[in-house]
């Protein structure tokens, strides 16, 4: 027995979705539409069964359906978790993601830039703090965290509201003189306002802070030596500490354990990110919870919307807080207050 | 002024490391040669900065230069370990890297499949414990941990003597009395291994054991309920457990310090993985390492290489023991025996 089905076309989705042809042609390349118009195209397809096909799109609109990911190493967390929810945002739009993770490699950073530029992919989603990468000003590029030129969109978490919430957190939790751990790039990026961010919170809660600011390169005991410099009578002076990544968090909450002091009952710790050490499992501290799968989404959008008139330079996405053991928990502050 | 140099060819690089023109084309390719001779191409290489032209071998070859990357998803650590060295092993070679990592959707995970089978790939490195993935045998695919036919090579740890390698460390570090546990999928995978091992490594140290099984899906509160079962005035009968990952003795471990139990005081903890929280810091438990770097050029080489008469059905790579915390330092062992 043969089945004798005629493949589906775009004009039968259409017609079966009751909308132009240009609506799924939209629908199906990932350019926003009316949710309700979005909500028959698709209903329409599964109901069709109606297969895009990448590659015959290719040939006509000379697309490659392709877009590269350049990011450091997809062994720490953070760039693990947006790999993946990038990965997910592309696959649902029928696009390929080619993956460059080479610890900053400039070589293969600037091999895929060219490929963006010679059409040889549709475009460039990357997290990179390579200060040699050339990218010229109409490549289509999404950077993520740190700006690339005036002309490339930037996606980032609201970096300075998160700093700021970290402060308000820790005077609400019954904090009073805090410090802010910071270590990093000393390149410009988004993820240096938690600092500013940070002082606003304590500035407009009327908390003391100290800072200490190291840069990458920078040996991790200059931290232990300021925490020890903080501890008179076995009691250290802070009472609140934010640490401006998870990772660093971790390494701080190791830190203070041997300096014999416990967390969250001598000192509360909020890192930032929200790292989990298993899918699924409870967050590594208490932390400021970056959106990572609205940023996957926003950058694949913003690099797929090729009728946007002017992209916008910069785009923060909200961050919330979420307990992680590192600090004291609502019950337990209820119950100290009353 | 202009620059006059010619662009080394393959044969300039031939001449200059004193070696045949298939040598360097060896090289390039990925191809094993003799040690001492890819060191010459690769020096030669160097000096003359010969650049490989992947679009040109490209054209003449019919390659795409271009792998796909099957794999269920990039944010569990173990996953996003084997993305990252597989990535540099490709890239190294002037392989691009195309990611599918899409928690098992079967339909994304089979477009790869047949993109493999009409050379819109060169190949597949593929982890999936997708039952439905139909593969026919002249693909050129590698699996990791499960094998996928007869024709296909699989790449894994040797999970036995990882297994073996568990029972030996509890015996050495003054176990008597140990449990296995083991969540995970139930389809055939070298991973199922690790308990046979275990097995015959209790035997062979005169360890009694018990085993407890769950298949995924199964709730986790088994294990709680198993091991509260096992207490006995505040005494687990337990003084050593071995998890099939890191992951399961870190919720493992979790559920003991809730049942009032101290790890390694009371009962000592060994998994499989070998995961760090962060890049560079300290094993999450103490663990049986899996060689991920090993494993990624395996795979590598194993479907790059073309002249390989046949190619061998199971590849198992060493482990190696690590401690973590969970287990009794050699120092303080050595303590309590002395």
């Amino acid at each position: 027995m043969k089945s004798e089905h005629s493949v589906p076309t775009m004009k039968d989705v259409a017609k079966e979705a009751g909308v132009a042809l240009g609506t799924v042609s939209k629908v199906v390349n990932g350019i926003p539409v009316g949710e309700s118009y979005r909500l028959r195209v698709e209903e329409a397809i599964k109901k069709l069964n109606y297969q895009v096909n990448s590659y015959a799109q290719g040939l006509k609109a000379s697309k490659t359906y392709t877009v590269a990911l350049l990011i450091p190493n997809t062994e720490e967390p953070f760039f693990a978790s947006l790999v993946y929810h990038i990965n997910l945002a592309l696959l649902r739009r029928k696009y390929r993601m080619l993956l460059c993770s080479t610890d900053f490699d400039s070589d293969q950073e600037q091999e895929y830039v060219t490929m963006a530029q010679q059409n040889k992919v549709d475009g460039i989603i990357g997290l990179t703090y390579n200060p040699h990468l050339q990218i010229e000003e109409n490549t289509p590029f999404v950077a993520i965290d740190r700006s690339m030129g005036t002309k490339i969109p930037c996606v980032a978490s609201d970096n300075f509201a998160g700093g700021q919430l970290a402060a308000e957190k820790l005077a609400d939790l019954g904090c009073t003189n805090v410090a802010f751990l910071r270590i990093g790039s000393s390149l410009d990026n988004e993820p240096n306002k938690r600092k500013a961010g940070f002082e606003n919170g304590c500035l407009s809660r009327g908390l003391s802070y100290e800072m200490k600011i190291l840069n990458d390169g920078d040996a991790y005991e200059e931290f232990e030596s300021f925490l020890s410099e903080h501890i008179q009578d076995g009691k250290l002076s802070f009472d609140g500490i934010f640490c401006v990544t998870d990772r660093l968090a971790y390494l701080i909450i190791k830190t203070l354990r041997k300096l014999n002091l416990r967390v969250p009952e001598d000192v509360q710790v909020i890192g930032f990110d929200g790292i989990r050490p298993f899918q699924g499992t409870e967050y590594i501290c208490s932390t400021i919870v970056q959106p990572v799968p609205e940023i996957a989404e926003m950058c694949v959008n913003l690099l797929l919307q090729e009728n946007l008139s002017s992209k916008p330079p910069l785009v923060c996405l909200p961050v919330t807080y979420a307990y992680g053991g590192t600090t004291r928990e609502p019950d337990s502050l209820f119950i100290r207050i009353s």
